[in-house]
């Protein structure tokens, strides 16, 4: 059996893609029983393709004899962004081609649409890479824990997010600090907005909600705050009281509806997504006959990307002629909650000018509010006469936090906007 | 699209499956597409079902009629052990039935013979329980990581051994304790052999092994310690030094062989593995172009078993009647790697009198056989007048350290044999 593979793309993800077709053909074969060949490449800097051996492989400048090169049976679209990568996905489906992506961009903002089109045309789309990475995450949340109701899902899917707040805790930088050595080392893009900001791990949530909820929430409908608000100060209290701060995507069931949320989280040392450092992803499962599973791995990278790339073409290979089985279906219509609602605990650090009753008129905001003090910490001020009370609630509920905040954020003594930080 | 499922055996796995089939029918249908229905359950112990709503469903005391039901697809062999799982399993394939199973005792034992029916049969044989309970390992080792050559996988497989080893590290308790604890508490079975000898861990070992290399190793072939000699002393001086003790499956590529060895393990703090508490599984995988990745989650239990099970049903019930995939082979004929030439390094405890001249009669010892010291722990005397020196190795060959022991041990100073641990 074999099949005829075409890749749209030789960046990163796509050179690592070519050359593990090309050096590992025979362990895919031999795990596999099929034979997979790489058929075309199309990629507009050709001077990207120099260094690997393509002989017998077609090379075109541009897609549109790719798509229509009859033996290419899948597609690889690797070229990330939202256009031309959809027109390429859907003309190629139309052809009757197989599409594997890594898109998470693009399938975030149009997955119904590629899904449907799936469909229609009786091809498979599938994207084990476009959340984290060489983690088979996708392949277990559809497949792996089937029979579950997946009670939540928290992921730490950004590994330039995690690097960085890793490296803030371990070395006890500042954000800009360990920003900009990221930047150096490669470790973070430049602009980092859409890795920071948090979109990119929005994206991922995106698809991780559709996935364990079988249903396609809008985008817009994510909370999504990222990491620039995060100091060191916060990683250092969060330390002391015994955590750690990770940027997560949370998904959760909630009586009819779900939760879809990324923010900075305080995770207690106890719990296994704390000790996931630097640039690593993990996913944590909780499925109602599973349990807790988690999910560890790299979340990027030339050859961890095609790791999971790779295993999405063997699917489809291996399935041969036969019909694609019953596609994944986006059935059910569920709501995303509003953030306010949400009940939790909540991190709250104050600067105040340092004298007598700060901390009793903060108490008193937050008592009229029904939130009430879990653990606090209160130091002795600072050079500049600045002072910190760190507060941890119990459960509460957001929108009472916030007014509780509006408030207490007007008092004299109150030197800067409050830092708060929502806890797993 | 509709499939009939046959479950032998409704002890504590079957009734899960049993159960998970009739409460999450509507669950399995909307995320797989297709329709799996409980046909036909049997069991000796017909009161084991009192308790399930088996309106519909057929019921046997044994498998002969199940194995002949013409609507059963597929069959779930849940009553362990050999035989007669083995004859039911055979002679499901013979009738042309896919078979799921959860009996790693049997997969390990008769791997070859099993899957060579299912290929003659053109039917599938599936065991995702059989490792790890809840955690789709198989899935991911034989699907999500199929583009790798796997370095190496180190698994927490026994829930049994890795509860009485942690609640000896954190409640200082010495192994009789903790053991006879867990089996009031229904954690350890009684007799326990089959897990505290490492058996158990021995089997799946087999199983993951095969797994990786695409090759089936004898039983036989597998090094196997189980945590009996583990004491209390150990567990302290291992945590003293930055170490926790896991009872691991070890699988490891070694230039054209492979290393298949279970064996309590000092695993650093600042491994993944050492966080892995109670009763909890996880498998820590190197593939070459994945980098490292881990899975964690319940390695048994009525629902998490079922979990996988049910997994393995939807799988083969999603390809409705087209042909079965190739069959994963196990082409290879790798040999296993003798335990004495293993490389690594090592924890030694020994037992002496508490007099002028010991370490240093041991270290002579040690030096003359080529080991070379990393570091040392010798404290003041027991109660008894005896004296613990620990101390861990830098990388030696295990023969050479055996060779050494068998030499240090018939020293007049030395109490009692020497402790010797292996480490990750």
């Amino acid at each position: 059996m074999s099949c005829g593979v075409g890749v749209i793309g030789a960046g990163t993800v796509g050179g690592g893609v070519i050359e593990t077709l090309l050096s590992h053909g025979n362990v895919l074969r031999d795990k596999s029983g099929v034979q997979v060949v790489l058929k075309h490449v199309a990629e507009l800097r050709q001077e990207l393709l120099k260094d690997y051996d393509l002989d017998g492989v077609r090379l075109s400048s541009d897609a549109t004899a790719l798509l229509a090169d009859p033996e290419v049976d899948i597609v690889c679209e690797l070229i990330g962004g939202l256009e031309p990568a959809k027109r390429f996905i859907l003309q190629a489906m139309e052809a009757g081609k197989h599409v594997v992506t890594a898109n998470k961009m693009l399938l975030a903002n149009a997955g119904p649409e590629l899904t449907e089109a799936a469909i229609r045309n009786n091809v498979e789309l599938r994207y084990e890479a476009a959340v984290a990475g060489a983690i088979p995450i996708i392949k277990a949340i559809r497949e792996g824990l089937i029979a579950n109701r997946i009670r939540a899902a928290y992921g730490i899917l950004n590994g330039t997010c995690n690097y960085i707040l890793t490296r803030m805790t371990e070395e006890g930088s500042d954000f800009d600090v360990v920003l900009k050595r990221a930047q150096e080392k490669g470790f973070a893009e430049t602009p980092p907005d859409l890795d920071i900001l948090g979109h990119d791990t929005a994206h991922k949530c995106q698809i991780m909600a559709s996935l364990c909820y079988c249903t396609q929430i809008p985008l817009g409908a994510i909370y999504v705050e990222g990491i620039t608000k995060v100091t060191y100060l916060d990683v250092a209290y969060a330390k002391e009281m015994g955590y750690q701060i990770k940027l997560l995507a949370v998904v959760r069931e909630h009586e009819g509806e779900i939760e879809a949320r990324v923010h900075p989280t305080l995770v207690p040392n106890t719990h296994l997504l704390a000790a996931v450092r630097n640039e690593f992803n993990a996913i944590y499962v909780e499925g109602d006959q599973a349990g807790p599973t988690l999910y560890y791995g790299r979340g990027a990278g030339k050859f961890p990307t095609a790791s999971a790339v790779v295993s999405d073409i063997i699917d489809i290979a291996r399935r041969g002629d036969a019909p694609a089985p019953p596609p994944f279906r986006y059935t059910h219509n569920i709501a995303v909650r509003d953030i306010g609602l949400l009940e939790g605990r909540y991190y709250l650090r104050f600067t105040t000018e340092d004298h007598p009753g700060v901390l009793g008129g903060i108490c008193t905001i937050l008592g009229k509010h029904g939130v009430s003090i879990a653990s606090c910490i209160q130091k002795e001020e600072d050079e500049d006469a600045s002072a910190h009370v760190v507060l941890i609630t119990h459960e509460t509920v957001e929108s009472s936090i916030m007014a509780a905040l509006a408030e207490i954020d007007k008092l004299d003594f109150i030197i800067e906007p409050t830092h708060i930080l929502r806890m797993l």
